[in-house]
């Protein structure tokens, strides 16, 4: 494990007001001293204390900057090490000025999450409290930061360690049966075994039956508008960019022509598919050809179908409706400002029980219950409400659908009068599975995997 | 004065580590207060503390942050007021929701630049160093750090300042002279007037010899690359961007095609001009016609001209080596790979006394001697060295000129003659000149003008 000091800029990069160098580790005050110059050493000051002074190349004794260093002893911080924060104007320059000042005086620089791998190894938060620091960040909607919140302070990690509790406590019991078999509390065990079995199974059940809303407030619900030229599918997207605040990123690791656009319905995060082409040709079809398209519309989780009330059905649309056929999907029908000239009877028919919504984007009526017609595709049922305990992460997903796997197995191996210690391996590999979500005994590959996915600094 | 209390984001947008909420005023420590839940009252705590908390909505009870809250009071701060820094999660959802949490519990949204417009107001810095705050966030090279750090330390001020007092003795005098006439010290106010207002003159010319390179610094070297098609114009922009990290900003105000690409060629400055049309076409004639290709040229303050070694001169070459002729500019024969056609005789000739350079950009070759010919050609002289008390910004330049113009006129009456009183006037003059430098007796107007050029939340 490594126990050196190491810093990196905290704040996102870009002028700001306020730009902060982080430093953690065992040397971090003395570190910090060595360019620090105010009324006190920070070595004599108190822990979660602010101090005024300038930071001073030593070599040169140039000022370099007016900082306010903020100085947080172990174990009190975010890493449980210590932890020097210099907070300096912002600006590129200035920030990288003091990193490179910092790297030059012992101090190495941070991988990206480091600092919140250390908070792990150092035993303050588990692994998924860990990842759920990311999901934060990275939240698009209040509702995703509620999600994320509730796990970085430890919801879904207490319900974890209860399942395992009850996994632990069956797993001893048959321990105590195979030690002692004149003990013969065998059909006690078995009793035990189907009892907390079901529990954890249930239990599980409950979790990954949030997973689908989950999944969907942290990765964004991926959505296709489609259309015939001219219906005014630009419309609805300026209309739903421009009511929400898009926000657009750059997808790490691709070319920077592809960038993803979310915008927050009501707490829903649409993620908008092929935005890009929307604007360029109105026409997906045409651009990117038929085949292309019926991939892109199948990947998306809500396809938005927009027809025009002004003009008969085409064969184009009735196309377009078997493209969507087994998808969720709401079906717009725009310019009702003009003279009607489709057939709703018909449109009905081929929604197939989709809603259908009437639009005149131009006057910009209709765009309310077609968000209310989102929003409800989306929250149906009782999960709207205060629970927030979501499992969002696919791989806490996989994890726990192995966990019910493992345990319904255990359940069946015991109605079918298997050996009590095969039933055992089961319940055991449950609790490792189980064990994995909160990074017990999981691999530090894997550990360096995750924690790489974060950004610099934190 | 508006004395209410303000908010806004101070790191800059994106996804990060940390963000951070400044909240600064009267009402700054109660308005946290009603979302931190920690283990004390803000109220209670020491200044200058760090506090580890929640942030809590109280109309819903929810928690919406983890947070550490810096606890700043008067007078000891940035703007001279109590100052409440919300540190919490990064990202823009969460730092925008507790943004808006704190605006709805009687804090008011700040506007750009209105932290460092109160601790102007406020009286703990002046006009120029409030200035040079911005100036420190978007240096684009150490060396503007240092001058605009230099300047927010305070020492143009101080400069100013014995100027104004040289000046405020002299008017001092004179208005003796002219209250007790009988007291005839006319011809040692005279005297004074040649001496004092000699000094000031002498020092206000000493401070517009360093605007120049201030103003380089602070703003950056305009900088067009030209030649024929193939000659290695982008080659040219590559290295010089590869080598020295280029810095990308977005022209606020303008389209987002419009960006400016910054380099720092060993501590100065490069503003890049037309390196789109670079990219794009490598002609920079064909694409603009020769007029517009005429303006650009004459707007930049460098021509980096490049030739090719391996052809002979063209009409084309001459005809740009014509619309250089009055500019700073460097000649680099490139692809000195291949075989020499073309005349240095006549190149030389063509520079006109300006540096030309051979490379081989293919190879890597000469690019080592180019960085020095640019460093050189703008760090000529003494300027070098450690007096970072350059002037750079266009006001205080115009001022420092307007204030030397009066002084002369000064000096001209008084050698000419004139009643003493009239010379007052031009000395007075001076002296206000100068004080709008620092922002003694500027108009209201002018002020809020300057600080809504900053970004938010400084």
């Amino acid at each position: 494990m490594d126990i050196d000091t190491i810093a990196a800029i905290s704040t996102p990069m870009g002028e700001g007001a306020i730009g902060i160098v982080r430093i953690s580790g065992e040397d971090a005050v003395a570190a910090a001293d060595k360019l620090y110059k105010g009324p006190r050493r920070l070595e004599e000051v108190d822990t979660h204390t602010i101090n005024y002074g300038h930071i001073q190349d030593p070599d040169t004794e140039e000022t370099i900057e007016e900082a306010m260093v903020s100085v947080l002893r172990a174990p009190k911080t975010y890493t449980k090490e210590d932890i020097i924060e210099i907070n300096c104007h912002g600006g590129l320059t200035s920030v990288n000025r003091v990193l490179q000042l910092v790297l030059r005086h012992g101090v190495r620089l941070a991988e990206p999450g480091e600092f919140t791998k250390r908070a792990f190894l150092n035993g303050r938060i588990d692994l998924s409290q860990a990842e759920a620091v990311m999901d934060l960040i990275r939240a698009k909607t209040d509702r995703a930061m509620n999600v994320a919140m509730n796990q970085v302070e430890g919801k879904l990690s207490t319900r974890i360690q209860s399942l395992r509790q009850k996994l632990l406590e069956t797993v001893a019991s048959v321990e105590v049966n195979i030690d002692y078999p004149e003990y013969d509390a065998e059909e006690m065990t078995l009793d035990m075994i189907r009892e907390k079995g079901s529990e954890v199974r249930d239990a599980v059940d409950q979790l990954l039956m949030t997973a689908h809303q989950g999944k969907i407030l942290r990765e964004g619900l991926s959505t296709v508008i489609m259309g015939r030229p001219n219906v005014g599918k630009s419309s609805l997207l300026n209309s739903l960019v421009h009511e929400n605040k898009a926000i657009v990123t750059d997808v790490p690791g691709t070319t920077r022509d592809v960038v993803e656009e979310y915008v927050n319905v009501r707490g829903v995060p649409l993620r908008l598919l092929d935005t890009a082409g929307i604007r360029e040709t109105e026409d997906i079809v045409e651009r990117l050809g038929v085949e292309r398209s019926r991939k892109v519309v199948k990947d998306a989780e809500l396809a938005l179908l927009v027809l025009n009330y002004n003009e008969v059905l085409t064969e184009a649309d009735e196309e377009l409706f078997k493209l969507i056929r087994d998808q969720d999907s709401i079906i717009i029908i725009n310019k009702t400002d003009l003279e009607a000239r489709i057939s709703l009877d018909r449109v009905r028919e081929l929604a197939n029980g989709n809603p259908v919504i009437s639009t005149s984007l131009l006057k910009d009526e209709g765009v309310d219950e077609l968000e209310e017609a989102i929003r409800s595709l989306f929250f149906a049922g009782d999960m709207d409400g205060g629970d927030m305990s979501y499992v969002s992460n696919s791989r806490h997903i996989a994890l726990l659908e192995q966990a019910k796997r493992s345990v319904e197995e255990a359940l069946d191996a015991a109605e079918n009068g298997m050996p009590i210690d095969m039933v055992q391996i089961d319940i055991t590999r449950a609790w490792e599975v189980l064990g994995e979500v909160i990074g017990d005994s999981v691999q530090e590959s894997l550990i360096d995997q995750l924690f790489s996915q974060f950004c610099l600094g934190k």
